[in-house]
Protein backbone atom coordinates (compact mmCIF):
# COMPACT_ATOMS: atom_id res chain seq x y z
CA UNK A 1 0.00 0.00 0.00
CA UNK A 2 1.21 3.34 -0.73
CA UNK A 3 1.30 5.69 2.12
CA UNK A 4 -1.19 8.27 2.83
CA UNK A 5 0.26 11.79 2.33
CA UNK A 6 -2.27 14.83 4.19
CA UNK A 7 0.10 17.00 1.48
CA UNK A 8 -1.88 15.11 -1.38
CA UNK A 9 -5.41 16.10 -0.41
CA UNK A 10 -6.80 18.37 -1.86
CA UNK A 11 -7.52 21.91 0.32
CA UNK A 12 -10.54 22.93 -2.32
CA UNK A 13 -12.14 19.80 -1.73
CA UNK A 14 -11.57 18.61 1.66
CA UNK A 15 -13.67 21.47 3.83
CA UNK A 16 -15.95 19.36 4.94
CA UNK A 17 -18.86 22.11 3.01
CA UNK A 18 -17.18 21.29 -0.24
CA UNK A 19 -16.72 18.13 0.14
CA UNK A 20 -20.68 17.49 0.83
CA UNK A 21 -21.19 19.75 -2.39
CA UNK A 22 -18.57 17.68 -5.31
CA UNK A 23 -20.39 14.51 -3.33
CA UNK A 24 -23.28 15.27 -4.59
CA UNK A 25 -22.95 17.17 -7.76
CA UNK A 26 -20.60 14.13 -8.61
CA UNK A 27 -23.99 12.07 -8.37
CA UNK A 28 -26.52 14.86 -9.87
CA UNK A 29 -23.65 16.71 -12.15
CA UNK A 30 -26.18 19.48 -12.16
CA UNK A 31 -28.39 20.88 -9.47
CA UNK A 32 -29.82 24.24 -8.38
CA UNK A 33 -28.72 26.54 -4.74
CA UNK A 34 -32.18 25.42 -2.90
CA UNK A 35 -31.94 21.80 -3.53
CA UNK A 36 -28.53 22.11 -2.86
CA UNK A 37 -29.13 24.30 0.30
CA UNK A 38 -31.67 21.23 1.51
CA UNK A 39 -29.13 18.79 1.12
CA UNK A 40 -26.75 19.85 2.85
CA UNK A 41 -28.11 21.88 5.57
CA UNK A 42 -26.00 24.75 5.24
CA UNK A 43 -27.00 28.53 5.27
CA UNK A 44 -27.52 31.06 1.98
CA UNK A 45 -24.20 32.50 2.99
CA UNK A 46 -22.26 29.74 3.66
CA UNK A 47 -23.26 27.83 0.79
CA UNK A 48 -22.41 30.86 -1.99
CA UNK A 49 -19.01 31.19 0.10
CA UNK A 50 -17.95 27.41 -0.44
CA UNK A 51 -19.75 27.63 -3.93
CA UNK A 52 -17.17 31.01 -4.79
CA UNK A 53 -14.59 28.63 -3.73
CA UNK A 54 -15.19 25.94 -5.85
CA UNK A 55 -16.27 28.28 -9.01
CA UNK A 56 -12.76 29.99 -8.57
CA UNK A 57 -11.37 26.52 -8.68
CA UNK A 58 -13.08 26.10 -11.68
CA UNK A 59 -14.66 22.87 -9.76
CA UNK A 60 -18.06 23.79 -10.52
CA UNK A 61 -19.91 26.49 -13.29
CA UNK A 62 -22.35 28.52 -11.38
CA UNK A 63 -24.95 30.09 -13.55
CA UNK A 64 -27.88 32.69 -12.63
CA UNK A 65 -31.11 32.42 -14.19
CA UNK A 66 -35.24 32.92 -14.12
CA UNK A 67 -37.75 30.36 -13.88
CA UNK A 68 -41.26 31.12 -13.52
CA UNK A 69 -39.72 34.91 -12.84
CA UNK A 70 -37.86 33.64 -10.38
CA UNK A 71 -34.16 33.74 -9.76
CA UNK A 72 -32.81 30.20 -10.22
CA UNK A 73 -29.27 29.06 -9.37
CA UNK A 74 -27.86 26.41 -11.13
CA UNK A 75 -24.56 24.49 -10.25
CA UNK A 76 -23.03 22.54 -12.55
CA UNK A 77 -19.96 20.33 -11.87
CA UNK A 78 -16.84 20.63 -14.05
CA UNK A 79 -14.94 18.21 -16.12
CA UNK A 80 -11.36 19.75 -14.29
CA UNK A 81 -13.83 19.51 -10.62
CA UNK A 82 -14.47 15.27 -11.43
CA UNK A 83 -11.19 15.05 -12.32
CA UNK A 84 -9.96 16.77 -8.57
CA UNK A 85 -13.01 15.06 -7.18
CA UNK A 86 -11.18 11.69 -8.36
CA UNK A 87 -7.97 12.58 -7.55
CA UNK A 88 -9.30 13.25 -4.04
CA UNK A 89 -10.63 9.96 -3.31
CA UNK A 90 -7.76 8.29 -4.89
CA UNK A 91 -5.61 10.00 -2.31
CA UNK A 92 -8.25 9.50 0.94
CA UNK A 93 -8.68 5.83 -0.73
CA UNK A 94 -4.69 5.71 0.51
CA UNK A 95 -6.30 6.12 3.82
CA UNK A 96 -8.50 3.47 4.37
CA UNK A 97 -6.67 0.77 2.50
CA UNK B 1 -25.39 2.74 -0.75
CA UNK B 2 -26.06 5.01 2.40
CA UNK B 3 -25.76 8.38 1.47
CA UNK B 4 -22.41 10.41 2.37
CA UNK B 5 -23.81 12.46 5.17
CA UNK B 6 -21.03 15.54 5.75
CA UNK B 7 -22.40 16.02 9.72
CA UNK B 8 -21.32 12.63 10.14
CA UNK B 9 -17.88 13.29 9.79
CA UNK B 10 -15.62 14.00 13.14
CA UNK B 11 -14.21 17.54 12.93
CA UNK B 12 -11.58 16.67 15.38
CA UNK B 13 -10.49 13.96 12.76
CA UNK B 14 -11.25 15.59 9.88
CA UNK B 15 -8.25 18.60 9.34
CA UNK B 16 -5.39 17.52 7.31
CA UNK B 17 -2.56 17.46 9.97
CA UNK B 18 -5.16 15.70 13.10
CA UNK B 19 -6.20 13.57 9.93
CA UNK B 20 -2.29 13.19 9.00
CA UNK B 21 -1.62 12.07 13.31
CA UNK B 22 -4.34 9.82 13.25
CA UNK B 23 -3.65 7.64 10.43
CA UNK B 24 0.29 7.53 11.46
CA UNK B 25 -0.84 6.69 14.83
CA UNK B 26 -3.39 3.54 13.69
CA UNK B 27 -0.76 1.90 12.28
CA UNK B 28 2.50 2.95 14.89
CA UNK B 29 0.44 2.85 18.06
CA UNK B 30 2.96 5.20 19.77
CA UNK B 31 5.33 7.55 18.08
CA UNK B 32 7.55 10.53 19.68
CA UNK B 33 7.03 13.95 18.50
CA UNK B 34 10.02 14.67 16.20
CA UNK B 35 9.34 11.44 14.15
CA UNK B 36 5.33 12.85 14.13
CA UNK B 37 6.71 15.96 13.12
CA UNK B 38 9.30 14.65 10.32
CA UNK B 39 6.59 12.17 8.56
CA UNK B 40 4.19 15.02 8.66
CA UNK B 41 6.49 18.08 7.58
CA UNK B 42 4.40 19.81 10.14
CA UNK B 43 5.93 23.27 12.28
CA UNK B 44 6.43 22.44 15.97
CA UNK B 45 3.69 24.92 17.21
CA UNK B 46 1.24 23.81 14.10
CA UNK B 47 1.74 20.35 15.79
CA UNK B 48 1.36 21.11 19.19
CA UNK B 49 -1.61 23.08 18.58
CA UNK B 50 -3.08 19.76 16.72
CA UNK B 51 -1.85 17.34 19.31
CA UNK B 52 -3.57 19.15 21.86
CA UNK B 53 -7.06 19.00 20.12
CA UNK B 54 -6.66 15.43 19.86
CA UNK B 55 -5.87 14.94 23.53
CA UNK B 56 -8.75 17.57 24.64
CA UNK B 57 -10.92 14.88 22.54
CA UNK B 58 -9.37 11.87 24.12
CA UNK B 59 -7.76 10.65 21.23
CA UNK B 60 -4.13 10.64 21.84
CA UNK B 61 -2.53 10.10 25.12
CA UNK B 62 0.96 12.81 25.21
CA UNK B 63 3.52 11.63 28.01
CA UNK B 64 6.63 14.02 28.32
CA UNK B 65 9.90 12.16 29.90
CA UNK B 66 13.15 11.95 29.52
CA UNK B 67 15.76 9.81 27.15
CA UNK B 68 19.23 10.37 27.43
CA UNK B 69 18.54 13.58 29.40
CA UNK B 70 16.45 14.85 26.75
CA UNK B 71 12.94 15.76 26.69
CA UNK B 72 11.00 13.00 25.13
CA UNK B 73 7.43 13.52 24.32
CA UNK B 74 5.00 10.22 23.40
CA UNK B 75 1.82 10.23 21.79
CA UNK B 76 -0.30 7.10 21.94
CA UNK B 77 -3.79 6.49 20.22
CA UNK B 78 -6.34 5.78 22.63
CA UNK B 79 -8.72 3.35 22.80
CA UNK B 80 -11.13 6.01 22.15
CA UNK B 81 -9.20 7.48 19.55
CA UNK B 82 -9.04 3.97 17.62
CA UNK B 83 -12.87 4.04 17.37
CA UNK B 84 -13.26 7.14 16.51
CA UNK B 85 -10.97 6.78 13.76
CA UNK B 86 -12.71 3.47 12.54
CA UNK B 87 -15.94 5.68 12.67
CA UNK B 88 -14.69 7.96 10.43
CA UNK B 89 -13.09 6.06 8.23
CA UNK B 90 -17.02 4.51 7.61
CA UNK B 91 -18.23 7.75 6.79
CA UNK B 92 -15.29 9.04 4.78
CA UNK B 93 -15.75 5.31 3.17
CA UNK B 94 -19.94 6.15 1.96
CA UNK B 95 -18.21 8.64 -0.03
CA UNK B 96 -15.77 6.24 -1.96
CA UNK B 97 -18.13 3.71 -2.47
Amino acid sequence: MKEFDINSLDDVIHGRIRLGIMAFLVGAETTDFSALKTHLGATDGNLSVHLRKLEEADYVKVEKSFRNRKPLTTITLTTTGRQAFVRYLDSIGKLIS
